[in-house]
């Protein structure tokens, strides 16, 4: 072997090297926060255009180590490691096939959020700037049988244009240009999610105005370049400034609306 | 003692040895994930035929040495070991007579799960197809005052079919092939149990239907053989994406419909 | 000085040295575990009989060193010790004064037990079988101003008979005949009352019957002499078994009681 | 440069140096609480009248070093430092300009208090003494858009007489005569809106007198002199304690009002 490649080759393996050392890391964080319990979740990252380094199915996130990783390529087919492969293989390489600025996918089960994803509520309304500018809105991506293609139907009209997506009576999936994007994406998910829960026991949150949101908008298409600023479908209400008292603002949430249906149906 | 039989010893004292510091780490990640607080909570181990090894009585399950453990026989006669065994030891023993291929127990108070069985309600909804596919239901065992036969007399007619069980106003126990799964099913539960309250505060979370199930136990017939299939009773419902309908939805939970019946009674 | 006195000295020094690292430890987990936040809470251990050990005042418990503690006497007089003693110190020595057998005490403001505090909502319903055994009922002292004598006001009918006792807008403050004992049951309340929270969510807890707080009486006489078995004033109410209908079991509540009363004024 | 100011300095550079493992400190501790996620929040240090140092933009706080951290001037002019500073620079800059005494100011997202924010709900009922006599009143600042002038158009009337700020919709900002007082206090603001949640999860909490809040607002005025007393605006109340039974208790705050309202409104 000429010696250039033999250096390039070394490079090479030091990348993944350093790779399988980062799944190791965000495991280890993912499951010591709760964002996972027991053999759950699975991280994955792209290493060049045809493999991808996932991690095997029926292993403890916060144990792992940077030798029971596995390789496969877009399909699945498992390339090398000794394992078995997660069964949420297809719904990681989902991503990669359709997003090719997508280098790391990450599934969890976030105890909060997974209640909003079991009670079938997606978390798309806009309430907090820093979401509407980084994530837009998370929606819920329909029931499918764990490990079958199911899984896949459900996800595949929302990958083009959502970082983040709840798996309704399932858990919840992000991705990133790198693997600590994609993880830092999970834990804010969870973090949204108490927020808001929180929220809704206090009254429910004041949402963001049609003018707030788009606002918001137009400064991320100056920093944001990866995702198209389409995607985000926000439900624009007319400003919620304009309806300062709280029981005229809490008409405005699906849920008291729904509430005094309720009561009106006595 | 001819050689082949002193070896035969060494190798048997180095998988107890093993076993020992297994049920260490194993209670301080109990104690440090908040699934026990104080000296509650116990775990136990199999280690041959008639030996059982476990934690003693009153000690903090996050600060346990190798030697402060005790070895019982099957009918809790302490074989080895200084301190008093658990005063739960019978409900350990029990899950190891009835059930040959369980290798491991695991007594825990985790609070939200510790919450449900403080209302008297079981975990028997199907609602996380991982749930369903690993433990089915997580029945609620009836109160029976605690170190006395009375908590075994609520198990015994639960232990043969099922790996995680509430115990009313008391806590929870797991069993499985080693200390690792047992362990996990308790986080599994806890987390389960925080998922479905998290659910309920947002309406009530989304039954899977009969047929999801039905697909679950399919496939779980193929990879678990351990626990028979019939074991599991769920509430198999007709199919929830029938009644799409929120409102329509909450009202075939069963507290939905305790709350109409009430309602209708003023 | 003879040699026996210098020895003992020695052995006495070396006791005071255990009781100042053990003060730290537990300080460092009480803020770990978030019973505690800032500079709150405070730890006391009686060193001989005219001496306590105790935490300064506007330290963070978390962050302790074993030469920043106080010894004072049991009028509150500082012995050794630069610091200002802490501004509850008062209520510790009440604690000494009253009881001979309790050689430790621990306050802190976990944040679930500190709720019901502050809602004026004693943790007095007999519940769970261990906190019956252990603790009997949690009673709430009567609100005073931090700092001042009426603190000890309101805790001193409560502190003979009780090891664990709710402060009104305030916080919980335990004993116990040694350090350990104490932290335990201050994770122990906040444990119970994360139970309790739980369980009132999903329709309240089942309460004990009088003839199950009966057996667990009759268990704890034989077990611990340290306090007198009258001291438990529980509400011992006609067997729960009896009212097995959730509606009617509802009913027994104080809250449901006074919700019931709520509706039928409307 | 002549020896004593060489000395002068390092000793200068000193202190600068452990101002800097301070704040790498405290964002390890901000983050593994869970008061921030991914790459929320920041925290900043006065060095001497013209000089802040201060976290860089889009880093996760948990894991700093001390050369990630930025100098600006009190216009928000980078002097020193590689990356770009916070986009809420500009909010931590007003504390500085306005208040002399303030050395260190604090911004995160802590879960429970910001969904007191995104619910539009201040923290200013007097409840816990310990709150009243250190923090007063924890008001709402109406919502900016992150990174514009609008944040710190809201928080302008609020910074003079406040040391914990809500940011509508956004998040926790709170301030300090050094980063160990800016800190706790932002742990504190969390572990109030904790405590109070539950409160009212159980029937809200009881309010402290106005006879109450006065003792503590008199003995405040000994201890703290940085902050005048006029500051506090406390809903000054009737004596609680006249109103014991539970229901009238209730009928006081603004969540039952709103409640009897909507109620009577039927």
């Amino acid at each position: 072997m000429p010696q250039f490649l033999a250096a390039f080759e070394v490079g090479q393996s030091k990348v993944e090297e350093e790779r399988r050392q980062q799944i190791c890391r965000f495991g280890r964080w993912m499951y010591r926060r709760g964002l996972v319990v027991a053999c759950q979740g699975n991280l994955s990252v792209r290493l060049d255009e045809d493999r991808i380094l996932l991690t095997p199915a029926g292993a403890c996130k916060g144990r792992l180590a940077p030798e029971d990783l596995l390789i496969t390529d877009l399909s699945g087919a498992v390339l090398s490691g000794a394992g078995e492969p997660s069964s949420e293989t297809q719904m990681h390489l989902l991503f990669y096939r359709e997003r090719p600025e997508v280098h790391a996918v990450c599934h969890a089960h976030p105890p909060t959020a997974t209640g909003f994803a079991a009670a079938g509520r997606a978390l798309d309304q806009p309430v907090l700037p820093e979401i509407v500018a980084d994530l837009g809105t998370i929606p819920l991506a329909p029931y499918g049988t764990p490990g079958t293609w199911e899984v896949c139907a459900g996800l595949e009209p929302l990958v083009a244009e959502h970082d983040a997506i709840l798996l309704e009576s399932h858990g919840v999936v992000t991705c990133g240009k790198d693997l600590a994007t994609a993880y830092y994406r999970m834990e804010t998910v969870e973090q949204f999610a108490k927020i808001l829960l929180t929220a809704r026991t206090l009254g429910g949150p004041r949402l963001l105005s049609s003018r707030e949101v788009e606002k918001l908008m137009a400064a991320k298409a100056g920093r944001w370049t990866a995702r198209p600023q389409g995607s985000v479908e926000l439900p624009l209400e007319a400003d919620a400034r304009a309806y300062a008292a709280p029981g005229a603002r809490r008409e405005r949430t699906p849920f008291s609306r729904h509430r005094a249906q309720r009561r009106n149906a006595r």
